[in-house]
Parts: C-alpha cells; sequence; structure tokens
C-alpha cells in the first residue's frame, strides 16, 4: 500500500469540482463542491446519532437505501438544518445536480455544513451547477477538498493504492471538520471514492466497523454536530473480482480504508479550531476495548487537560482527574501517565501517584505540535486511540462570534 | 425566612477563622480555614463521584461515619491526591486539629483543593494552628470563606434565618469552586452549618435530596473534581424540638438548606474560571424531571454555546444542537428557545426552526451579566434548571498554565 496524489478523484472514474457560487459573501471561498462517478457505484454512509439531523441527511439516508449513488453535491456555510423547508431544498439540490450530470435524482447524496437554523437559499447553486458540472476534472478534488471548508484551516485529503486479487485498486477521500465535533456513531463531513468493486452491503459493514476506531474517536469540543456523515462509493472500476464476503480481499480494502480514514481524523484533529496542537491519546492495559476507548475519549475531551496541553503544562493530575471521572472501570491505582512528542518523552505519573520528572524536559516534550499522552493501566489488554486538540484563545475567537 | 450576615458563623456556637500559613507562596493569600461548633454536631456530608478520590475524602467518609462532627479544617493550594502518604497526612491535620481545640480527632472533617499529585506538606499547617485555632470567631466565616478559594476571585457565603417548630434556627454556609467544575452526586466544596436541631440521618436526607436540584446541576467546564464535597453540621443550639422524621419542621429546613445551596451555585456559576456571564438554562414541558436535567445540563454544557454566549451572539442552533445530541427524548419539532435577561427577552426558535427576531434586541439581552435560556419542549411536564457560565479568553489563560 502506497500513498498516492489526487485525493477523492485518485480512485478511477471519479471527477470533482469546486467553486464559489454565492452563498458566502466572500467570493475568493469556493462554497459548493461536486463529485461524480462515470458509473453507478456502490455507496455506504454513517450519519450523526444528534436527534436533530440536518436536512440533507434525511434526503441522503432515503437516496442511497438501494445501495447506489453517482455523485455528491456539498454547499458550505449553511447547515440546511433546523428550516422549515429544509427536506425540499435538500431534495432540490439533488434534482438539479442529477440533471446537470443525467443521473438520477436518488442517486445524489446530498450534504450542507455551516451556520444552523438559517434558510438555504437554492438559487446560487441553481446558478452555479452548469459551471461546477462543466468543470469537472480528474484534478479537481483539492476544489472539492477546499469547498466543503467551513471553520478549516487547511484542506483535508488523502488517497492510497492497494492491491485486491491481483489488481491495483484506488481509495481516496476528502474531509471538514474543525469544530462540533465530538462523532457519535458517525462523524464530520467525510467523502470517500474507491475504484475497488465490492458490494454495498459489504462497504458498509467495512464503513460502520472502520469508524468505531477513528472518526467516532476525534473530539475537538465535545459538540456532536447535526450535519455529521461519511459516505463511501465504490465503482468498481479498477476491475478487482467482486469483493461479497469476509476475506483476503476485504481485508485489503478494510486496510486501506483504514489509512484514509486514520490520516483524516488526525487531520481533522490538528485543524480543531484555534488549535495549536494535536493530542493523541493512547490508553493499553485496560479491561476491554470499550474501556479503553471510553478512558482515551475522556482524557481528549477534558477542557481543562486541553487548556494545560496548550499552556505545555505537565498537569498530569488532569489525566488521572479525566480517567476518574470517565465512567469507566479503572484501577485507578495502577495508572501510568507518559507525555511524548518527537522532542523526547517524559514519565509523570506511576501507579497513580506523582513521580520526579525534569520540568525542562516536559516543556520541552510539549511545546512540539502533535503530543502523545500515553496512559497505561493494569486491569488486561484493552487499548484504544483518541485524537484531539488544545483549548486556546482563538477556540473562543472563532465561536464567540460564529454568524456574523 | 431572611438573609442574614454571618456566613458559616451566623448559626449559634459556630465559629471560624482563615489565616496564611505557607502552603501558598503569596503570603497575603489566605490557606486554611477552621470552622468549629461549641458542642458536636449532627454531620452529612456527599462526596464526588471520581474514582480518582482526595484522600482527604476518604478520612472525612470514615470520620462523620458516625453522624459526628464538631469542626472543619481545610487548606488550599494542594489537593493531597494522588499522593503516596495523602491518607496519613490527611489523618495527621485531623490530629493536630482536634488537639489544638480539645475535641476527638474523628469529629474532624478533612478538606483541601488545589493542584493534584505535589505531595502535602505538614509541616506549615502544623505550625499555623495554634494561631489559626486561637483566632476563632464568631466574625471569622470571611477569613474562612477566603482561606478555601482557588482561581475563585470573590468569595461565596449566606446565611437565612428560618422557623422550626416556632425556635428561630439559622443557616449559613461558604463555598469555593471556579473550574473543574461539573458536579456528579457531589460537588464543590461547601461548607454548610446550622443550629437547627436535627438527626443525622435526617440531615443526611436533606443535603442528598437537596443536591441533585443544586450543586448536580452546575457546570463550568465539565471536569468533575477529585476533592468535590459538601458538608452540614447542625449543632442544635437553637433548641427547637429535633427534626427525626418528615414534616413541616424537614420541610422547613429543607426550604431554607435550598436557599443556601441554590445562592453558592448561583455565585459559582458566576465566578466560573475566566466567566464574564452566569448562564442560566431553565428547562420546561420535558418528558419528566431527569430527561429536563439532561436537557438544562447538556445545553449548559456546550463549549459552543458559552463561547456564543461570551460574544453575546444569539446562535440558537447551538442550543438545539446541544439538546439533539445530550440523549434526553425529546420531540426536537417541539422545542422553543427564547433568550432572557434584565434588558429583555427574545424568542429565537419556534417548534425546532428558526423565527425572525431583531439581532440589535437580541444583542442587548446578550451583553448582559446574567442570562436565561428558556427552553419549552412539548413532550410532558418534566422541569429543572442548570447554571453555568461563558468560555472566555480567560479560562483558557487560566488553564493554560495552572501549576507554575
Amino acid at each position: 500500500m502506497k500513498i498516492i496524489s489526487g485525493g477523492v478523484c485518485a480512485a478511477q472514474g471519479f471527477k470533482a469540482n469546486g467553486i464559489h457560487c454565492g452563498i458566502r459573501k466572500n467570493k475568493t471561498k469556493r462554497d459548493v463542491a461536486l463529485i461524480a462517478s462515470e458509473v453507478p457505484a456502490a455507496a455506504a454512509a454513517v450519519y450523526t446519532t444528534n436527534l436533530v439531523k440536518g436536512a440533507p441527511l434525511t434526503v441522503t439516508k432515503n437516496h442511497i437505501a438501494n445501495g447506489i449513488a453517482q455523485a455528491v453535491i456539498c454547499n458550505s456555510g449553511n447547515a440546511n438544518t433546523c428550516n422549515a423547508d429544509g427536506i425540499e431544498v435538500a431534495e432540490k439540490m439533488s434534482e438539479l445536480t442529477a440533471n446537470e450530470l443525467g443521473i438520477r435524482a436518488d442517486d445524489v447524496v446530498v450534504a450542507s455544513t455551516g451556520v444552523i437554523g438559517q434558510p438555504l437559499d437554492i438559487t446560487p447553486i441553481a446558478t452555479g451547477l452548469p459551471a461546477l458540472a462543466a468543470g469537472l476534472s480528474a484534478d479537481g478534488g483539492e476544489a472539492a477538498a477546499e469547498a466543503i471548508m467551513t471553520t478549516d484551516t487547511v484542506k483535508k485529503e488523502i488517497a492510497v493504492e492497494f492491491e485486491v486479487g491481483g489488481k491495483t485498486c484506488k481509495i481516496g477521500g476528502i474531509a471538514k471538520g474543525s469544530g462540533m465535533i465530538h462523532p457519535n456513531m458517525a462523524t464530520m463531513l467525510v467523502f470517500i471514492t474507491t475504484d475497488a468493486a465490492i458490494s454495498a452491503q459489504m462497504l458498509q459493514k467495512a464503513l460502520s466497523a472502520d469508524i468505531v476506531n477513528t472518526f467516532n474517536m476525534v473530539s475537538i469540543d465535545g459538540d456532536t454536530s447535526t450535519n455529521d456523515m461519511v459516505t463511501v462509493l465504490a465503482n468498481g472500476m479498477a476491475g478487482n473480482a467482486e469483493i461479497t464476503a469476509d476475506g483476503a480481499d476485504f481485508d485489503a480494502f478494510m486496510k486501506a480504508l483504514n489509512t484514509v480514514t486514520v490520516y483524516l481524523c488526525r487531520m481533522i484533529a490538528a485543524d480543531g479550531e484555534g488549535a495549536t496542537k494535536m493530542l493523541e491519546c493512547k490508553v493499553s492495559g485496560a479491561l476491554n476495548e470499550k474501556t479503553a476507548k471510553v478512558v482515551a475519549k475522556s482524557v481528549i475531551c477534558s477542557s481543562l487537560l486541553k487548556a494545560a496541553m496548550f499552556g505545555a503544562d505537565a498537569n498530569w493530575g488532569r489525566v488521572l482527574c479525566a480517567i476518574g471521572y470517565s465512567g469507566a472501570s479503572v484501577d485507578v491505582n495502577r495508572v501510568d501517565v507518559t507525555f511524548k512528542s518527537k522532542a523526547g518523552e517524559v514519565s509523570v505519573c506511576k501507579n497513580g501517584a506523582g513521580i520526579e520528572f525534569s520540568e525542562d524536559i516536559a516543556k520541552k516534550v510539549l511545546l512540539e505540535k502533535e503530543i502523545e499522552i500515553i496512559v497505561s493501566v493494569g486491569d488486561g489488554d484493552g487499548t484504544a486511540t483518541a485524537w484531539g486538540c488544545d483549548l486556546t484563545y482563538d477556540y473562543v475567537k472563532i465561536n464567540g462570534d460564529y454568524r456574523t
């Protein structure tokens, strides 16, 4: 398996584009993305568990109930959520897209991201669609990645090449997500494309299994969005024998998918609103995997620890505190904590109590951009990794006045 | 019932003091508090549910297992938590206090608050105790309230006078709490004293029932402290017939206790680390009280909403979002939201969708120091109130470098 360029267009038969159509006032910011496959593709998706669900999610769920999709339309700047005409507008987006591409409206995945509760005017999308579709190209992945950004500061894309049954397959994806990120059984907006041939059922199985260890282990601010969604389209153009059951081929696909999703998780965490650091909490020795996950997420979610990491302060008591209130069954007298980065590592807690350590070394370790918080528990062999970021002045600034 | 002065010394037979003994470097900051009753008192307490528990809590729990206590010793600047010698040091604090006051060591409530995981040196406490005890007075409540402060910016005390069986009783309390506040079945440090005569059993019943609607409904940052504790000492010196069962006397006591606890809750929320505003979320029409509580707390805990309130931004979509991911069973299409303060009120959402409102009026409402977020649900008659504060630059500043 190797990392390749092309992002969401790396896989055969996928083209993309992103333009400014006028939803956002800033004319230099692309605000609508289109991804299209030459042929109908197997489709799978997972959605937010927030009871308040964006209208586009409801429409997408209906459209891919048959396991097939051929295009993705996504705007930024407006979430089309909590609007009386939300479903109607999302259906209209699908129809306009389908007409432009000459495909079926129910083969369109529709998504929106941005402010909640402001009616989404379809006019700029309708006006922009011809140019958006005309500009579709195999080089358009980057433009699409840019068009779905909201408070993101960097575009998020990746692609990898892998082998299935002697055939070379490709899988790539783009993601947006910076704030309101605390996925639960689903996640921020992620669109993944692959030319591997895989049945819709196995594709859904792969995605559902993967997100439990990837997107669901990311938290920026503890707020689970109303519009979270991950979709995968698999158009089969790599020509491998279709994956229809468990086995070596499915494992190879899972591994490639996981490479894409972990990369995007880390990018999302590193680009958390206002973040200066990416935090990775690795838990081992927990009673079981579920317990390890609860512990890792509790640590990553602690506002106090996040602020301490911003200040490069080795305040490990906040790690212990977060483990203690996580609700997980943990023998707190057998917890060890180490901070690690490319500048080195420093053990700060053994068996639940502080140990002497060099504050100078700790400072050096914590001044890096990527910090590992390594938690070792003495209860079993459960392991888990969670990703997050520090809490900074800029998080407050960005969210103190988001709408205006 | 009327509010009176005197705080934790308002009730007959209670004296208090607070001095600087040397745990903190800053010599102008009092760092140890002592509260003593002339006679042994009925005692009740609730503790943090964090698995990591401060050593003083374990010692206090043992000491008041018999329902009796006569004094409270509490230091700030060091939590005496996650230390190998924690229990030993907490027992020593009790012994030294008891010796100084001529009471039993197991009639002492011991508490500590501050940094986790740094050994607590008993020397300054031992050295300071004679002066601390010698200075006990009925005017010492304020000094005690100051001595337990950590990142608090204001001391928190209140007392009320009420009638039980024709006798005038008094109840007063002090509290500390500003960060690491998200109590769960217990709370920040609160010491309450009363001269009402009430059995230890009924005192515990009153306290346990009260905190469910008061301290457990406060959140500053979602972090449940390791050292949270509320204790009440009732020395019976008011001379009322001892309250030993439910009835009018118990109800009168509950009402007075609740007045004290709600006041302290609001003070703690308003003085949240870095806070510029107190937020009060009032939920009505929920399926039941439990559901109402889950909704109110989810809204109060949302980092995104807290940052929006700091920016006086009427971003009600974040209220809906927080309700949606709360886990509570709510018909999101029947949710109304209103923002209210002494500057007026503004309805922003009806039946789960946005309505037109004046941004100017909303701004005026949200620029006040105390904001009500009124959530009306259409599922039943459950109500609840939760308290919190906005998320500000100063929260990050305070917690980015707390230890040094």
